[in-house]
Formats: structure tokens, C-alpha cells, sequence
């Protein structure tokens, strides 16, 4: 743990908790972390953590009968500061520790001015971070599956971390972004992690040890063949009896290894991983089976949706990769049992920078549904760009299926399964390779939590935090760089990479880093963009097209069926048009396309230009500006990479040239 | 060894010379090989081995000074039949074992009719195959580097194989096909393998014993930096007194261990392997000074001319990795000592099916030179394709670079350095994973003896060896389906994968097998097409391109240098054209790309179908049907994807239909 960055917990973010006189009344782990918390951070600057009488700080639970903090859930609180004392009443012991973290991120304005009563509930229940950690190394994707931040944090050597110190310092970041349930193994499950589940419980349950008293709930993913494969039954038939008595079994001891298992992560039937169909039985099937096996002891299933054909021939168009969620899944609704939490891609592909979000979210009224998001940036830079994440994700959540009469994506999901996040985290001291990726991680967190945080106020949050410096937080130079490097990186990645939706134009050959046009476009990974020398997109309509714009409710499915409609940064997703088809914003397609390659990656080379003067200002650690400042380098040169090889495919296929004649290659 | 194909030396082969009474003069190692073998096939077919007076074979060798045998050279015979006896006479003990393996390939014909005196001589003195085998296996490439037979016959577990009766069958059959030299370690030299030059002495000395008895000698690729990443020293600079004297103390030490050991390879400066470069001194310097260590002990030194920046911009059209060879070697040209010998590939990119003859071999006159071949098919269908190579090989050696007034290539290296192949073999069964391209490792050798020889009696000696069966030979339908399949096989190859020359249009992803047409266009590799919606190919004209084309002796660089006089098979390495443009045979460029590419997959059809009637027929072991079905299985559907993204891939840029209206997805 030596030497790891503090993130958005450094010393001096405690700096107003920890001057102040508080009092924390309640008992219990969660509780006592809290205590702990306020001892260390008055050790530190002076203040007092018990406080009786004279507290400027009150923090306490109300989870008597009919008291109005019972409505706030186990895990809300109100905070209210009236006479100069600051009171936070919570639902119970998370609600402390949740409204001892709000309070920090507050510093002075919790102890300034008296403000009224506010009520904060998290609008998800479960907050959930999946990691795709193996505990051996994989041959091809090495320890940490789409990891871009060094080796797991969980495992090492193929056992269970030396360092639990530092899960421990994990979860506690964790805890002060919102999050409270982490799965701990990758959902591709290969045969040593597929005993995490018998054999390897004493490890499972050590990591469970570190995450609790932060009130985050282990899972494990895990293999749906394992009656088989580690049971040495001969089927994994989710109807066979003595199937499900291995299960109930299995479930009975994780239990008694951790008491408060959270549940199971499946992936089945994909990409490979075994499932019902081998048996002729459904996901339902599958799911509800793992769900009984975990009922008598409170536990839930995370069934993926992500089931498609990866084994699809790019000659025959009839097969749409989008379609295959929706297909699979929305005619289940109403069969999956109430704990079973049916997790779905946010778009209907894979989590590429720009897709329209899933139809399956829209179609399973009957279902827990959880959207799932990834944080890891395999398609936004690897973490080797700057790509802030969250305003995609306000954007997913935002998104109204049913247009105003109906419910947004964060409504449908807060009831049931709520939100995952593929975890961008490793054992790299920044934690996640590149230090601003950072950033992605807290506002995954702080979203799950309220989904209806303005992305720019959630950057401002994890500013004010992470880089607190002295009794006057972030110089303002160093927060606005950061805003003007940030608020927009996740459009400015969109720019210089694939345009108009159209998506998945990187390179097989370096596992999915930097371009590669045609690298999929006669794959057996169903990812398309048929670009000739005329057009270019993917005709996904109902009158001409594969039917997938017909899986939405109206009236989006009419919006998205018609090009004059469908909205351009869409476009290419569900119509191939001519690369003179005039957008909505007034620009030919092939114009578009020039124009955002060269401002993309000249936005690129403004915010190396902007990190360099925080150098000269000195205003970050020298370790931290070097670790960035490496990266942008590496930015503006794969942007630089981007435009040209984007733009001059589509001028040798198109043979326009650039309206501004600027170089193309 | 157990189980290893017989290969070309069936007990069946053996049956004329081990049915007759024989008798052999001489003494030595050589000669004992061929004792033991005599021994061994008249033990089985009831002949002689010791005959005297009434023998109907004699081989003897006559070394008196001044006998017209001397003339011969070590590994030369004479053959002739005479009153119903056939005397072989050869200039060493090497020409009698190569006299013997001979006249087992005449078989009966031997024994017939009498015939006048033939000499054979080898053409070329060295006849070399590089094995780019790893003792340890590498994370990338495997054990093998480009192998696709299994691991390494010499190398296993990191250490030297146990199965060293295996190296001594391959040995026999290399002497059986005239090979008489092996490198047995990658040139790409890894930390592992630069140790056999020093700690591990013992296991290289271990398989010189093995291939001893066969003629055939052993060579270490070595790391030019091993001074410093072996013998500790701080520089590796050729000119450095310290440095010479440690490559003399090691290069001693190697014939203490092994007296006739062969010498070094090495690649340096070259894609990322140590060399001269580093110190400011030329290849020149670097390949002298392991000569001068290398004297005293009559070695020498393989020095790779495969010599190119790769890590070029795709942006930067000044630069050509064609020219890269001629532009550092030819100006060395009489500077290497005698012992150098420069190891050229054959073309000027890297081992295309189609590529020009380098011009290096045309530029170094007062150079020893060896042309390099790769046996093994990185490019040409990596064993799962039948793909038989003596046909390109033939081309290359005949090439004449100055027309009718000046050598063949052939002679260019037939008093130099011979001719290198980069082996093909592994501890697969059948030695070389589809048992087909045996046939390559056999024409190699064959052709290194005699250049002149054609490519389909070659193969017809392949076949009468291999599946010799019974008294009655090969059944003819068998051999007549093998020559249907194989004759032509690299003309079908060209036909369905890159056209006219322009070549590497091969997946990065997949390690080179199969199409990916755009994979290595805007990569560091150097390997581009250029094709947009006109036209496509490289212009390196000396008139509007790189000047390529007059890196070659007139009149071909004239030749090369004009659209209207260059060869249409290699129109698109020369000249970018419009997809229009007319070829000599009469159609279009794109009409040609999309009637290669049918008639191309159809013949592998027919291939198929070809092959599937032996079995009916019940023609060859059951094991090795199998095999080649399931190859050809994997031929033609790669053929057919082969077909169908060319086609598609230019019918989308060109927008030119078939002339024939078929199937283009």
C-alpha cells in the first residue's frame, strides 16, 4: 500500500471535519468507522471528535418506528446546519457513514452559513463496481481483463493479495463516492477463478473483511458450467435436481463464509461462456435457478444481457448484432424471479463512445433491470486518453425512452437493479493509470447515487477533493485547466475517433487501441459500417433495414426509422446514407467528418498545452504531472493518428476533398 | 520419436538397393552412415551389404591427388551402369552418402539398363536451413517463431529435447534432400537462447553429434550485443579491442566443443535486434569482426541483409521499405571479409508470394552472397493451405538481373553463399503440420543441389519416395492427384489472396493468416497498397515514385520502370494504376482481381475433391488423409474468405461491377 495516491481522500480534504468539534452518537461497524475517520482527521487538524454538549457537528441515526428518518432508507440522511451547529440525522449506520462523507466533501460551506433541511437518498440501491480481475494471469488478456491500470488489486501471483491494506483504502474511497457492492472476479470466469466459489472462500471472504466496514457487499461471477467443471456432476441443466441441490449447496457455504454475500454475476451463453442452452433451457431458466439457490440467504443474481452471435458471417446481412439483447431477453419479461437482476449494456453493441441506449431497458416493465456502464475505457482511450465519462452517462440515464410521458433510463433502473460499472481500477500507485481517470471512477459513484448531478459539478467535487491544498483548496488556475482539459473530453474522444455512431473502427490487433478502420468490418464479430465509395452506415430501420429501430418504443422507434429524423450523431447507426447527405447541423457527412477529425485533434493539442502551464505553476505533485503529461503526448499523437488515417480512408473511398483544404494524407 | 512420419525415406523406398548386393570402399564417418543404412535395407529386403566381387552396386570414393574424381569437390559423384553394375564414384566420403541417397532415389532404375557416366555436383556448397526455434518459449511468438508444425525439434522445456533420436532422423532426412547445414536457433535471439553461445555450449555440441553422421553442420544464431547482455562487458562496438577479443575467446571456446562447428548468424539492426548501428559502425564492421573471430576455426558468418526502418510513417511516402536493403548493403559491396557471407531474401519486402527479385543479389559482386527462401509459410497459407513453393523458388533462382548477357541468380550464389531456407519443420508428427508441405522442405534441398532442376519432377521424386508402397511404387492415380493438387497450388495461392505483386494484405491480428486488406495499410510496417476509389498500387518508379525500380542493372530497371513494359504479376508492386487499366493478358485490373479470386477459390474446391477421391480409393494411411481433408477443409473456406473480401473490398471502392455478374457481397 505504500505509496499509493490518496485520490479524493488526501489529508487535507479533511481539513474542515477535522478543525471542527463533532459528536457521532450510534453504534456499530459502520458507525465506528466513521469514528475512526473523525479521530484521525482531528488528530490532524486540531479539532475534536467527541464532542458532547458544545458539538459543531452531530452525527446521528433515527431508526426508531414511524420516525420521519425512517423514510430515508438504511442508507439516506438529512443534513441540516441551524445556530451554527451542522446535524445529520441518518436512516441508520450507512447513512452516517455516507453523510460523514457528504460532510467532508462540503469542507467550510458545512460550517458556514445556517441552511435548511436536505434530504440526500441514494436513487439506486445497489452501486455496483465489477471487476474483471482474474486471479492467474491470462494468456491473452492478462491479469486484469480490459485493465489499463497494472495487475488486480484483489489478487496477485494467483492468490489473494498481500496488500489488503489497500483494498481497504479502496473501499473507503469507495465509500466517499457511493458505491456498495463490488464483484471481485472477472465474468469471463476461466477454471482457477471458477473455485473462487468452493475452494478459494477463506479468500473471497478476506476481501469481504476489508470492504464491510465501509458498507460495500462482495459478489462473485461466477461460472454457470460449475456443477460440472468444479463439481464433477456430468450436467449443468438448471432443471435437473441434482443441479440445483449442488447450487444450494455451493450458495449454503459462501453464506456461512460471509454472512452478507451480496449474490452471483452471470455471464452466460456469451461470447463462449456456457449457459441454459445446452440444456434447451432459458436465461430465465438459468437465472431463477441461481436464485433460489441464493434466496434463503438474501442474495441476488446479475444475469447479463449481453448475448449475442460472435460467431456471425459479415456476408450474410439478415443478423444485426444490436437486435440480439432485445431479442433474447425482452420476451422473458415477468418469467425472472424477484431477485434476479437482469443487467444491461447501456447501448445495444458495446459500450462504444457513442450508441443509442439499449431498447431492452424499455422493454422489461416486469423485470429488476440494472444498466451497466464501463469505466475501464476500452473504447475511450484505454486510459491512455483523457476521456471523462460522466457526461455519456448522464446522458444514458437521462434518456426517455417514452419520450416525455414516460419514465428516464435512471427511473427504470433506480426500483430494480440499479447501476454497474466495469471498474477502471489496478495496482497502479494512481490507482487508474491515467491519475484524471480518476475522475470517471468518483462520478460513477456520485451518479448511481443521484443520477441527476450535472457532470461539471461532479468534476468540481472531485477537484475540490483531490487536488485540496493548504486552508485554500485548489488554486483556481488548476480548476479551471482541469474543467477546460475535462468537461468535454468525452466529445472531443467522439471527434477524433469513429463518426455519426457508427462505432467500432479500432484495431484487432492491439485489443481494441487506436484505429483501424476496416479492422472489424469483415469479422465474425457483427460490427459493421459498409462503407463504399458512395456512403456509409449501417441501415437498421424497419422498412429497408435489419428492424432493430422498431425494438424501441414509439415514438422513438419512428424518430430513429427515418433519417430526416434520426438525430446526427446517430446517424450512421441506423442508416446508410451518401457522404454528401446534408446533417441537420447543415454540413455534408464527409464534411462532418473532416471537420470534427481536425478540430478533435487540435482540442487535443490545446489541453496538452493547457497541463503544460500547470507545470510552470507548479500546482500539482511533479509525479502526478509527469504521469499526465506522458499520456497527453500520447493523446496527441493516437488523435493525430485518428485524423489522418479517418480522413484519408474516406477521402480515397469518396474522393472529396476537404471543403477547407486543409492535409489530408 | 515414436511415431514419426517416415517422411521421404519409407522403409518401401529402400526396396531396389536393399534387395541387391552392394559394396561400399572407404572409411570414416560418412561412409559408416552408409554401411549402417546399406545394413538396415538388405536385413529387410534380403540383399547384400558386403558383396565383393559379384556386387551389382559399388560406391567408392577416389581422393588421389590428380584423379579426375578430385575434381568433383568433397560432396560430388560420378554414376554409371555397366555390364549390369552400377558404380558410383565420389570425391569424398560426403559424396558417397549423397551417391547413396541417390541411387535410392532411382530405385529400379539403377539396376536397369546400363548408362554412361553422370556426374552431380552440388551448385551450390552451402545449403542451409535456419531454424528459427526459441529454447524458451516466447510470450508472442511461441517456441517456434513463425512455426506452425508444433514446438521445436531441438529445443523442449527449455532445455536441450530429450528426443534426440528424432534430431538424427531429421538429419538422415535432410541428407536425403542435400541439405548440409542448420542453424538451429531463431535470429531473433532472445535472452535464453544467447546463452547457447557460452553456458549451454553442451546442448548445441549434443545435436552436432546427432546431425554429424548426415553431413550436416551446425550454426548458432547469436546476439550481436552479447559482449554486453552475456559477457558483462559495457559496450558491444565491433572496433573495440575488448569486444573482439571476447567474441574470439568465445568463438574458441565453440570449437572446443564443437571442432566443426558452422558459424554465426545474425540479424542485427534490424527490427529491433542490437547491431553496429549503435556505435556508430557499419554492418561491414559488425560482420568483419565476428569473421576475424571466426577464422582461425574456419566458421562463418550469415550476415542478414533484411535491413529497413520499421517504424516508418505511413504519411511520409518518401520513404520505401523496398529499397531499404540495396540502399545499406550495396554500398558495402567489397568490404565484407571472404568469410561473410550476406544472407538476402529473396524479395525486397518479406517472403510475398509475389515480389520481385531483390536487387541486392545483382549489387554486391565482389561479396559472397546467399539467397534466403522461407520454407516455412508465414505468408503462403501457413501449413493449413497446400502451397507448393519450388515453383517461386525456380523463379527467383533463374531470374537473370542483367537478361541473357549476365547470371542467373542461381549462379550468383552458387559460388558464394548458396542458398538459405527458413525451415518448416516442428515436433508435429509429420514433421511439418500438413503433410503435404513436406514436399517444400524436400524441393528446397533438392533445388540448393540443382537449381535446374523442374519443379514437377522434383515433386514426382517427392511422391515416388514418400508413398512408396509395396513393389509396385506409387499407384499412379495417387500421383496423379498429387500433382493436380500441388503443381500449381502457389499460382492458385496468388490467384485468391493479394494481387499483381502488391502483397501484404494479411491479418495482424491473426499473426499474417488471412485477409485483412487494409491491416498493415497506415501501420509502421512499410507495407501499403495505397488503393482508393481510382486505382491502387505503389509507384516506385524512378521517374514519380521511390526510385526502386532503378535499384536494378539495366534493361530491367527500364523494364520495371514503365507500366507498359512491366510484368503483370508484379504491375501493382511497381505502379499505381487505375482499376482500369488494361493488362497484357487483356483485362482490367479490376476484372482481374475479381477472376483470380473465383477461379482461384474453385480450384481449391477442386482441390478438395480431388483429394477426397483417394480415399475412396483407399490410397494412403488413414492418418495422413485425415489430415490433408481437414486442411483443405480449412483451405477452402479460407479461400473463399480470401475471395470474398477482395472482391468485396474493391467492388465497394471501385464501384465496378463483374464483367460475369457473380457473387460480390
Amino acid at each position: 500500500m505504500t505509496g499509493a495516491h490518496a485520490a479524493w481522500l488526501p489529508a487535507a480534504a479533511f481539513r474542515a471535519i477535522g478543525s471542527r468539534r463533532s459528536a457521532v452518537h450510534g453504534r456499530g461497524l459502520l458507525v465506528e468507522t466513521v469514528r475512526q475517520e473523525l479521530r484521525d482527521a482531528c488528530a490532524r487538524f486540531g479539532g475534536s471528535s467527541e464532542a458532547d454538549d458544545d458539538a459543531e457537528l452531530v452525527l446521528t441515526s433515527d431508526t426508531r418506528p414511524g420516525s420521519p428518518a425512517t423514510d430515508l432508507g438504511p442508507e439516506g440522511f438529512t443534513l441540516a446546519r441551524q445556530d451554527g451547529v451542522t446535524v445529520l440525522v441518518a436512516g441508520g449506520p450507512a447513512g452516517i457513514l455516507y453523510g460523514f462523507f457528504h460532510v467532508v466533501r462540503l469542507g467550510e460551506e458545512a460550517f458556514g452559513a445556517d441552511f435548511p433541511v436536505q434530504t440526500h437518498r441514494p436513487a439506486m440501491r445497489r452501486r455496483m463496481l465489477d471487476h474483471w480481475d482474474n486471479v492467474a494471469v491470462h494468456e491473452v488478456m492478462g491479469q486484469v481483463e480490459r485493465g489499463y491500470s497494472g495487475g488486480s488489486i484483489f489478487w496477485s501471483d494467483g492468490a489473494l493479495t498481500k496488500d489488503l491494506e489497500r483494498v481497504r483504502a479502496y473501499g473507503r474511497l469507495l465509500a466517499a463516492s457511493g458505491v456498495n457492492a463490488v464483484s471481485v472476479n472477472n465474468v469471463n470466469v476461466h477454471a482457477t477463478e471458477a473455485r473462487l466459489l468452493t475452494d478459494r472462500l477463506d479468500d473471497v471472504a478476506a476481501l469481504a473483511d476489508e470492504l464491510r466496514p465501509y458498507g460495500i457487499r462482495v459478489h462473485l461471477s461466477v461460472d454457470f458450467a460449475a456443477p460440472v467443471s468444479v463439481g464433477g456432476l456430468r450436467s449443468a441443466d438448471p432443471l435437473d435436481p441434482a443441479v440445483r441441490q449442488w447450487w444450494a449447496g455451493a450458495s449454503a457455504r459462501v453464506y456461512e463464509h460471509i454472512p452478507d454475500f451480496g449474490g452471483y454475476v452471470v455471464k452466460a451463453d456469451s461470447e463462449g461462456q456456457p449457459g441454459p442452452f445446452a440444456y434447451g433451457r432459458s436465461h430465465a431458466d438459468g437465472a431463477n435457478m441461481l436464485a433460489d439457490a441464493l434466496a434463503p440467504h438474501d442474495g441476488v443474481v446479475h444475469w447479463r444481457a449481453f448475448v449475442y452471435n460472435h460467431r456471425q458471417d459479415w456476408r450474410d446481412r439478415s443478423t444485426d448484432r444490436a437486435r440480439a439483447a432485445h431479442d433474447h431477453f425482452a420476451p422473458l419479461d415477468g418469467q425472472f424471479r424477484d431477485s434476479v437482476i437482469v443487467q444491461v449494456k447501456y447501448g445495444p453493441i458495446d459500450f462504444q463512445p457513442r450508441e443509442p441506449v439499449s431498447p431492452v431497458l424499455a422493454a422489461m416493465p416486469n423485470t429488476r433491470l440494472a444498466v451497466e456502464v464501463q469505466i475501464t475505457q476500452e473504447y475511450t482511450g484505454q486510459q491512455r486518453h483523457v476521456c471523462y465519462l460522466a457526461p455519456l452517462w448522464r446522458e444514458v440515464l437521462g434518456f426517455r425512452p417514452w419520450r416525455a410521458a414516460g419514465a428516464a433510463i435512471a427511473e427504470v433502473v433506480a426500483g430494480g437493479g440499479g447501476m454497474v460499472g466495469v471498474s477502471n481500477v489496478g495496482d497502479d500507485r494512481f490507482w487508474t493509470g491515467h491519475p484524471l481517470a480518476q475522475a470517471n471512477l468518483y462520478a460513477f459513484g456520485r451518479l448511481a447515487w443521484n443520477p441527476s448531478l450535472e457532470p461539471a459539478a461532479i468534476l468540481d467535487e472531485w477537484i475540490g477533493l483531490t487536488f485540496a491544498r493548504g486552508a485554500d483548496g485548489v488554486p483556481e488556475q488548476l480548476r479551471r485547466t482541469l474543467h477546460a482539459i475535462m468537461d468535454d473530453s468525452w466529445r472531443t474522444y467522439e471527434d477524433y475517433t469513429a463518426p455519426l455512431g457508427v462505432g467500432f473502427m479500432v484495431s484487432p490487433a492491439n485489443h481494441h487501441y487506436g484505429p483501424d478502420i476496416d479492422g472489424y468490418e469483415y469479422s465474425a464479430w457483427g460490427t459493421y459500417h459498409f462503407a463504399d465509395r458512395d456512403g456509409i452506415g449501417v441501415d437498421r430501420s424497419l422498412a429497408t433495414g435489419t428492424g432493430y429501430a422498431a425494438q424501441y418504443p414509439r415514438p422513438w422507434s419512428d424518430t430513429f426509422e427515418s433519417p430526416a429524423t434520426c438525430p446526427d450523431e446517430l446517424l450512421l447507426f441506423f442508416h446508410h446514407v451518401p457522404y454528401i447527405h446534408v446533417l441537420h447541423s447543415g454540413v455534408t457527412v464527409i464534411q462532418h467528418i473532416y471537420d470534427t477529425h481536425f478540430s478533435g485533434a487540435e482540442r487535443v493539442h490545446a489541453m496538452r498545452s493547457s497541463w503544460q502551464e500547470i507545470e510552470q505553476a507548479d500546482l500539482v505533485d511533479g509525479d502526478l504531472y509527469a504521469r499526465v503529461a506522458e499520456r497527453l503526448d500520447e493523446q496527441v499523437r493516437s488523435a493525430e493518428e485518428w485524423r489522418d488515417q479517418m480522413n484519408a480512408y474516406f477521402f480515397r473511398k469518396s474522393g472529396i476533398p476537404d471543403a477547407q483544404g486543409r492535409r489530408i494524407y
